[in-house]
Formats: C-alpha cells, structure tokens, sequence
C-alpha cells in the first residue's frame, strides 16, 4: 500500500518540524509538500528552515523546496501549523478547494462547525465535519486539536469524568517551545517567571469545556464544569506543567482516582493507532514527579504524566500534570487526529 | 547612642548572609557574634561561609572569629536562621538563657505561645511573648516570622481582610535561594521545574491561617478561610512567584481591590521603622508583571507586588504575586520584627 | 552650572536603556531628545521601549516623546547605540551636522580618522578629531567605543604593556544582553553554548590592536603582538568571561603582573570623571572567580575584574577576565569617552 | 553464548547510571553486581540510587540489592565509576583479588604501568597490563579512560597528528553533568559561568600527552607537543565544548585538515566493537555548530563533533570540538575499553 501523501503549511517553524520529524517513518503518511511564509518559498527546506531539534532533518525532506501556501499543487491531506492570524486565513481556503486541514491552530477551534479533538477523549466530535460547508461543497474540511496547555489536562481530567467533574482550577509553568521560534527572548526568561501568556487563558478554559463536552446533533455542549485557568513561561524547554486541583461529585478515593488514570484506554489504543501511546495517562508514584526534565518522552511524548494527587483544602483534590507540548500538544495531537479520521475513512 | 549587638545563629548560611548584609549599615543592631555548625567554629567568618551575595563581606564581619553556638558569651539578641530540625532544641536553649530569640526557623513557628508575625499584618501578637516560660524565667522569648512562600501571599492577602476573605488557593513558583545552600543541585533543576518542596504547602497553609488569625487573650484564633497551597521549585535565583485565586464575601470591584493593596500602610510604615517599606503591596499595570528579573527589588526587597488582577472562573478574583524570598521572605522579615520588638519595649 | 543636553540615537534598545540609566543622575549630562526606529516616532518612550532594566525608568524619561532620528532639532552632543548597518548610515550625517556622536557602534570604528577609545587606555587618540572633515566643516565629529568583548581584554592588558606584550589568545564566554533585545533566542541559549557571534572574533582582534595603538600624527599604528580570539555565547544575562593567555617579553614575576593591575590608574581616574571606576582592574584572589554573577557589578559595572593567573604551557601567562558587558562594555564606555571629550573641551 | 558479567563500583553516581543505561542491551556484557558507598549497601538499588537519567531504571537493576564494595562475590569485570580518592584504595583492591578493573576514575590514570586508553587513539597501550604485578599475582589488572575534558579533545586531535601536532591551547566550558550528583549547586552556576573546576586543568594536559604518546616497551612516551588548557563551568546539562588552538608542523590545508577527521577510522570500527561509533570524529559545516542542545547525541553520544575550522592569528588553526562527557567522557569510554580489551582477549 502506497502511503497518503501530506502537505504541512507552516513547515519551517517549530511545530512545523515536529511534523515531519514525527513523519519521518510513520506507516500510512509521507511527508509530499511543505509550504511556509512568502520568505522561505523557492528555497530548499533545509535553507528556509532554522532546524531546532536533536535529530536531523531527513535528507529528502532537506532537499525539498518549499512550495507557495496554495491549494494548487498541494496534497489532499494538510496539516497545518500557522500562527492564528494566518491560519483564519488559509485554512478555510484550503479547505475550500477540497484539502483535509488538520490544524494545530487556534483560529477555528471554537467555531461551532469544526471539531476540536483528541482521539482518547471525544473522537465522535468528528462527525461535525459532515456539517461543514466545505465538506458539502468540495469535500474539504478542518479539523483542529486543542491549545498546548489544554490537552495534558484534558487528558487528566477525562478519566475522572467518571466522577463527576464539578470545577477544575489549573496553573501552568509552560516550556518556551510553545511560543515558537525565535518565540521568548532569552532576556525574557533565563532565570524568571513571566505570568502571562497572550490568549493562553481563555483558550485553555473554553477549549477544555468543548472538548469535554457533549455532541448533541450538530452542536457540541460545553462541559458544565466551573473552570479556571492562570498560566505561567518558565525556563524550560519543552513540556508543559500544571498544578491541578479539581471539585468531583461522586467523591471517589485517592486509589479509585489513581486507578481511573493508569486504567484510561480508548478508542486510539483499541484501534492501535501508530502514534497512540500505549497509556494515554500515567500516575506516577514518585513524591516530586512528574517533572519535565525527566518524564516529558514518555510514550514517545504522547503520554500524559501526572502524579501527586492529595487532597485539596479548598476543592477535593489535587495534582500535578506534565505534558509534552510540541509533540502531544502540537505535532502529535494533529497527526494522531490525522490516524483517527483514516480509520473513520475521512481521508479516502 | 551606642547600637544593640546582635548575634546571628547560623551566620554561614544564605540567610545569615543575608542578615549580615542588611544590618551592615543598620541605625540601631551592629553585628557582633556569629555562629554556625560545629564544622565553622573558630575559623574567621570569611574562611567559613562560602559567600554567595553580590555585595562584598563587610570587612569587619569577615575577620570575626565564629563562635560556639551556645548561649554564653552570646549578645542578648539573636537573629536565627537554623534548619528546623537543629532550631528546634537551639533556639529554646538561647530563650531560655535570656535571649530574644527573632527567628526565620520553622521549628516554633506554630507553638501556640510563639508569636507569627508579619509587623504590618498582626503586630498584636507579639504580646504572645509575655505568656512564654522563657519570658517569666530569664526574661527571654521566640519570636518568629513566616515562611518565605507564605509572607508575599498574606501581604497580598492583609489588605483584602476587609472584603472578607472565604477562600485562598495558591500555586507557588520558587526560587531556588529559598533551599539555602548547596540547596538544589544544578542537574535538578536547570530547565526544570519540581514540582515538589516538603513540608512546604502545609507550612504554607497553617502559617497563613494563624497570620491572619485574631489573638484572642493567650491564642491565636486561626483564620477561617478555607485555603490550598501547592508549591513549585523553578530555576529563579531570587523570588517566589504566586498564582492565587481568592473568594472576596463583600465582591468588592476591580478597583477597590487595587486601592486596597496601593493604600495599604501599616504600623512599621506609621513608626518609620528603618527596614519598613514604604510601600508593603505595590499592584503592577502592566499586563505580564510582576515577573522575579524585574520586580524582585522594589522597595530594597521588602515590598510586595501583585500584578494580573482579573476575575476568576471558579472563585472571585486571581492574580499574581511575587515576594524576595530571602530579603521579605527570611532576614528582612526578622529584622524588621526586631525593629518593632525594640520600637515596642522588648529589646530593652 | 546646567547640565549639557544629550540626545540618544537607539535609545529604546538594550544599550538605549543603559544610556537613559546611566544619566538619569549625571552630574554633567541630561536627556534631553529620544530617537529610535520609525516605528517609536512619536511614541511616548515608555511606550515605545520594551524597559528590561532591573530599576524603574526616570518617569521624565517615561513621559519624553520619541523624535524622528535626524539632527534637525537634536542636540549637539549624541550618543548612538544603533545597529552597525544603520550607524554607518546615521552617524556621518549627524557629525555633518555638527554634532558630537558617541557611538557604541562597530560602523565607524576603524575608520582611521575615527577614534576608538577607552580613556584609561589610550585617551590621546582623540585627537584624530581634528582631522575629520566633519570637524572642520561643521565642528561635529564622530568617537567610538570598543567591542564589549574587547574592552575587559584590553583593560586587563594595558597594564601587561610595560612587560612588553608580544602576544594574546582570548576566548569569550559573552552573556545575552550583549546580543541586544530579543536578541538570543530562549530556544538557542538555554542549557546551551553558541560556538559563533558574527563578526565578533574579527572585531576583537583589530579593536584591540587600534586600542594598544600609538598614535603617530593623523594615523594609529596598531599594536604588534599577534592576536587570536574565539567567541562564543552562553547562558548568562550580563557579564563577558573570557579565558585569556598571553606572552610578555620581559618575563615579569607573577606579584610584578598582579601588581600592575591593581596599581593600574589613569587619566579618567586622574581626572576624577564622574563614571571612572576608582579601579579600573582588580586582581581577584579568589581561586574560583571572577564570576558574572557575582563579580559583575565591581566598580559599578566599570571595573574589570581578573583572576586566575598562572603559567601557561604554550605561552607566558593565562588567566581570566569579567566585564559588564552593557555598563564598561556599550553604555558606560560612551559616557566615560563623553566625560573625557568635555574635559578636554570637545564639547565646548 | 552467555554474556560476561558484569560489575559496577560506584553504581548510583552520575557515571555509574550510565553504565546501567549503556549496558541494559549490551550484547556481550550484563550487569550482575552493584556496589556503592556504606549508605547504599544492602538496599534495593532503586532506593539506593537518585535516577537521574531521562530512560527509566532496568527493571532488573531496580531490584538489584546493593552489595559491599569488596572483591568477594564481585564478578571478574568491574566497570569503576568512584571518587578519585578511594579510587586509589579500592581499584587496587579489586585488581589484587584478580579482577579486571576498567575504570573511569583519575586515579591510577597517570600511574607509569596503568594503561590510559581511548581505543580509537592508542589501543596499544593496553600492553602495559602485562607488566602490572596485580596482573603478575592474580592476573587482575586497571585499565582506564581519560577524563572527560581530555577525550573529546584527543579525537579531535589524533586525525592530525598525521600533519605533526606541535601546540595545542583549549579552553573548556564543561557541562555540570561532569561533577557528579548533587554535584554543582544550582546558585552556582545558574546564570553564570564558573573559571575553575579543581585539577581539571592538570588532567587534561598531561593526560593528553600520554594518550598521544608513543608506547616503548614499558613505557608511554609522552607526546612531545606544547600544551595548556583552560577550564569552565557553564549551564549546561550534558557536552563539553572546547575552544582550541593548533599549530601543525606540515602546514596542511583547511580541506585536509577536514577530510581527516572524517575520515578517521581506526581499530574500534574495524573490529565492530558494539559501543564503536561509524563515525569517531564528525566535522559540521554550519558556521554555528557543535552544539550541546543539537549535537551532543551524535553516534549515540560516542561520536565528537568538530565545527569552525578557521585559521588562527597566533598559532595555525582554531576550531569548536563537543563530546559527550558521560558517554563518551566516562561510561563509554569504559564500556569501549572493556570490548577492545574482550576482543584482545584480556577477558578471558
């Protein structure tokens, strides 16, 4: 079987390259087109694209030239890591002349008609994609995954549904990735805590809600939960993490709760997705974990670390949460998205 | 008038540097004993504190001798800055020989006749000292002040007492000066964030309450609010970093809260105390402060900032705070809780 | 006396701001006209600027409106902290109109009519002034600084002179605020070394032979010792470390050298300038230091601090050498250049 | 073919987790008996030890008991990662009882009948065990590595001892990882470069000197080339960056000097030792690199990366070398020793 060919929009950047690093042997997809700025087009990927990660660039894609950001001549499958302004921009044109969009951006996450997925968590929200005017009209569609900072804990908080999440409270200390290259200046945070991330905030409430929300016909209804969110830059590389504390109806036990996290298989495990981690969420036992240094690869960064859970003096518990955010928060939610909707046969 | 000699207990450590460095230039305490563990005993000050403040050792502390830590031959005032564990049989040896013990320790802190103060929030209760057995024996006392990740939080908190104060929930991101030193190893925490530090949510917790507690005769009656604290280690030098939510009974307006905080003066501001800040709480416009690279040393580290104050999804209002920890937060705290005990009779 | 109106080209930048700090309480200089790209004309300065230093920004300078970046209006006296390609476009055309420029800026540096000076080291060159067309035509006139990596090399080796300097290897460890702001990417520098700065390595190597120079008439014979440099970026916020090694003709003593330095005093010392550190170098005991941390800010930011001093296998000596790199390596190298020019009636 | 087991002296340390980690799919060796200090002894070793490695403990290890740090029931083959200091009592010990002792540590490094081998440099140093009297009495022996500032630069420099090696100046910026755990505190070198790491220097002058030094019958004659080195601490995590100087007798041009490292192939490639890298010495074109962040895990972190080639203006050629200073500075360069010497048939 010959695999899917895949465009990526946004390919120099640092999610962009998380992509095809993440591509570079995947079983179904192979990277055909890479698209970035008006800058970079015409040039060679690997002089267009300052490469930020520790392994190198595949030599194919190294000698690719970079393609104008148009639907002409691109594949049929996109993923598409833009920043926001663009992406509101490109994405629906892209979708428009017929492209599956998976997107990691947040310009469309919240428009009623599109999707806001992670596989293990509300892979029926899918469906939204037969409403979509592109769809009807040319059979393209958009697709997105949630913000960095929401879907570790979203990851977190989807077992414990079970329970009956009433209030969820989170704080954020965020790796530097997440803000791009050339992104934070070092000035900015070697050594500091700067407590404000534009946007970050209300993305990471409302989008937590629609993911774990209900769809209901061709409208997704918010999870009724009480949310709040305050995030944090620190001076880390890569990894994402939260302290967590959350109000639950059915008060389970420390063990109950601990179980429902190591025991969460869903629909990307049943279906043996490649880029499905094994466990979608560990807790780990150790007093002082997880931390990023040590526990942000697990699962090949698709598994979402959480650990000391106690209890909480103002809500019921409390807890910390690590995630990898430019693989499971970016480039990993968007290509396991990518697998689901093969399966769902929505890339034939 | 001649200045009140002073001894420093643990003189070696990254507090009693700090101590050293602020009384250099003090109007009423000259530094006049020193002491540390056994290990430095006899040796000049300079051969056994490995220094680590960018201001130089003043050259007269450097040539002093260090001596035993033991009550004889020790000046009648002491600045204590031990481990808990060692504090905990040091401090009430030091008491109970006469001496005004002004403690950064955590060992007393909770006694109920040992006075937890913060001069601009509970002066009050530093007549506790006049119930101690120390006191009616030798005429010698604890005193104590808080935590270095609960005094920026309760500073923050003392002006919004008047708004009523149901609820307080509060994630911290510390420096890594608050462990002393060696304190934490660089594989630990460069690019790190550890998500763990012991004993110091429940210190964080319990302190609060009894800060913000009514003295009621010969107690303390704990403050009401339900409260919840979870602590950080981030690789900042210098300043511990809040995130805090709080629920207000009297839903006071945006602005009422920040003319609490810009306004609030206290009894060290009105007695000119020479360590007192001019101003305890300073609230910070911009929208990404107050950040530990920047603000750690407004009012000579003393003064408190809070940034970032918006509403909160589960509770009222969040906002950050960020405190120096080793200055507001351990030798300015029990410096500044000696100049009120010598401002108040009990130096004499 | 009023004090001489000063205008700052670049002022929004990191040097920009070091200028604004550095005068904010100068005895001879005031503030008295912004200018920096198109995009801050017009601007309110405190709008303009991105304020990264740790003290508050003068609220006169705050409330000042950022002018369009041409002599018409500007005073006559300027100091330029501009970008090389920029520089070497602006400041001719302010020297043409008459103004002295202190530049910090590479553009003009080794031009041969063009002084390149640090008072303490080779104050005579300034009379390649008078033979600028500038001067002659409109009495404007263009003065330069060194390199920030330069300046702490050539400090500690004007006082090797008289041993007979024959040959230097430095290698730099430069901080990020030498890159200006955003400068240095978080994602490059963190937990990381950067074996490259364009340009730098030339530039420290024929800035120093102009610096050790002697002037001969209207030309300055660069110093003849051989000379290598190698420079690279490290994770640190201000302060360049560099590990030098040298040959010296007449084989001093190791005390001989150590001498040298500490006794090390000249013109701007002579002449009390107001920012002349009391000593420009100082040899630092200590086995361990000098340290950015915590040796930075010696002579406030003026004094370079050495250390380490031992024999070298391949040449005489090595040790190292530690200059703020934003203080004694841009801002305040262009003031103690402006101080002296007034002194000796260039700014008359 | 069963595996040859394995020891390891100094288990929980820094190098003695790499061993573990190096080891868990050796195909010759297996490790089968942990020791460390008195404080270890007897507990499971993942008590014992603080796992400080990104990939988890073997499971195996993890419950592997702690046994004393004596020969009896040691295994024949002991890899020792311990403190110089009782290094020189124990690794004796052990070679006395008749083990073959392949040891990271200083110790014995410089002693006249120990070989110090990197097996790609000077494998046939290993004869020199022949001569040992342990080797005599027992048929025990030491055999050891260089330090970790040493390797990397002798890889680099062995291509061009073709070319006739005649000075060698480097200046080191070593990664905290190379002190050990807890090792180098965080409020040290945090944000800061530290200029000494105690004996560094004399290590690695004289140690590469003996490892570019001719074996004559009993002897190692040491290379004849001038030497001097600089030692640094800075902020990173794992990678030892080295600036250095070369002057070569033959004056070779830059493209040979370049097509001799990577073309450098010796007897490890050769004989397929497991732990041999295809590629010894890799030269990297970009103007910026190597890089600890980007380069440090080439060839799985036993292949040194040379970058910026360029000429000097003292001596002949400069250029940036970066060697994993655990893996190819300690664990592997013991764990290459041990297949040179199992392949000699030194394991028998």
């Amino acid at each position: 079987m010959s695999k899917i060919p895949i465009g990526i929009l946004g390919a120099t950047g640092v999610v962009g390259q998380r992509f095809i690093q993440m591509l570079e042997h995947h079983p179904w997809f192979e990277v055909a087109w890479l698209a970035a700025s008006d800058r970079s087009e015409g040039k060679l990927y690997a002089e267009a694209a300052k490469w930020r990660l520790k392994t190198p660039i595949p030599a194919n894609i190294a000698a690719m030239k970079v393609s104008p950001a148009t639907p002409a001549g691109a594949p049929k499958v996109i993923f598409a890591a833009l920043d926001a302004s663009i992406a509101a921009e490109m994405e629906p044109r892209f979708a428009d002349a017929g492209c599956a969009v998976v997107s990691n951006s947040s310009a469309l996450r919240m428009q009623s008609d599109v999707p806001l997925v992670i596989p293990e968590v509300n892979s029926s929200h899918i469906k939204l994609i037969d409403i979509q005017a592109w769809r009807k009209k040319s059979g393209g569609y958009v697709v997105t995954n949630p913000n960095c900072s929401a879907i570790g804990l979203v990851l977190a908080l989807a077992p414990l549904q079970q329970f009956g999440l009433e209030t969820v409270m989170a704080v954020t200390m965020q790796a530097i990735s997440g803000a791009g290259y050339p992104g934070v200046a070092s000035l900015d945070i070697l050594g500091n805590v700067i407590p404000f991330i534009r946007n970050e905030e209300e993305k990471m409430e409302e989008e937590t809600r629609k993911l774990l929300g209900q769809l209901n016909g061709s409208k997704v209804i918010p999870g009724a939960f009480a949310m709040s969110a305050q995030c944090n830059r620190v001076a880390v590389e890569d990894g994402h993490t939260e302290s967590v504390s959350v109000r639950l109806r059915t008060k389970p036990k420390r063990e109950e709760i601990i179980a429902a996290w190591n025991s969460f298989r869903s629909e990307p495990q049943q279906l043996k997705l490649p880029s499905a981690p094994e466990l979608p969420v560990v807790y780990l036992e150790a007093s002082d974990r997880p931390q990023p240094r040590f526990d942000i690869d697990m699962g090949a960064g698709m598994t979402t670390a959480v650990g000391r859970l106690r209890p909480c003096g103002v809500l019921d518990w409390k807890f910390t949460v690590l995630s990898h955010n430019t693989i499971r928060g970016a480039a990993g939610a968007a290509v396991l998205n990518a697998e689901l909707l093969k399966v769902k046969g929505y890339l034939a």
